[in-house]
């Protein structure tokens, strides 16, 4: 649908980004700027510093990803959007929970891709 | 996070969206341009007629959709991301299905929305 490998480079940052996630969270620092925004079941954070402090303050110690499904394609200004179908499972919780989350990434100057759009949410029936 | 009501369009669009898909799904050309994009279970269509047909060519002759939640961010270029978790009962099944979507909401020259970018995807635990 566009020149840019959306599909490859989306499925690349998702993988970076749940291994991160999963092994120390603060190092998804490097993926937020200053005008991203997070929509974490429905509480905002706007910035890559009120993000990681969203992110690094969640009531758990461990935590994994695992992917079920992952959609892309490019947007209007350049960047690629990204919809995630998950599930979680936190501690020692043997139930993993299904979630859903949406990305748009976006080149910085540098042509570094980073997170400007980031919505999570758990799917509960 | 923007001047835009973004979180006021999201909810009247999405809104209208399900509202026009479980009544008559062909209406629903009206929201889609030339250079959309719908990803539906995987399987790309690009633009407005070629999205119509495959929406209308679903095999069910009812839908209903249930939306459990809608989040929404304003996007770089002036448009909106917004995610939707949901339920959707198809003809006379009585098991919902759990569904995914993102969209991303542009305005065209003469300030009327559509959607730019349509990622659906049910959620299969």
């Amino acid at each position: 649908m566009a020149s840019i490998n959306f599909q490859g480079i989306a499925t690349e940052f998702v993988n970076h980004y749940y291994t991160t996630f999963d092994s120390d969270r603060k190092n998804l620092a490097a993926l937020y700027r200053e005008n991203s925004m997070l929509t974490f079941e429905s509480s905002q954070s706007l910035g890559a510093a009120s993000i990681l402090e969203k992110l690094t303050n969640l009531p758990f110690q461990k935590i994994k990803h695992h992917i079920s499904a992952l959609d892309a394609q490019p947007t209007p200004n350049g960047g690629i959007i990204i919809l995630v179908i998950g599930q979680l499972a936190v501690d020692d919780e043997t139930n993993p929970l299904p979630y859903s989350q949406a990305f748009q990434l976006c080149q910085d100057p540098a042509g570094q891709w980073f997170v400007f759009n980031d919505i999570f949410k758990l799917v509960i029936g």
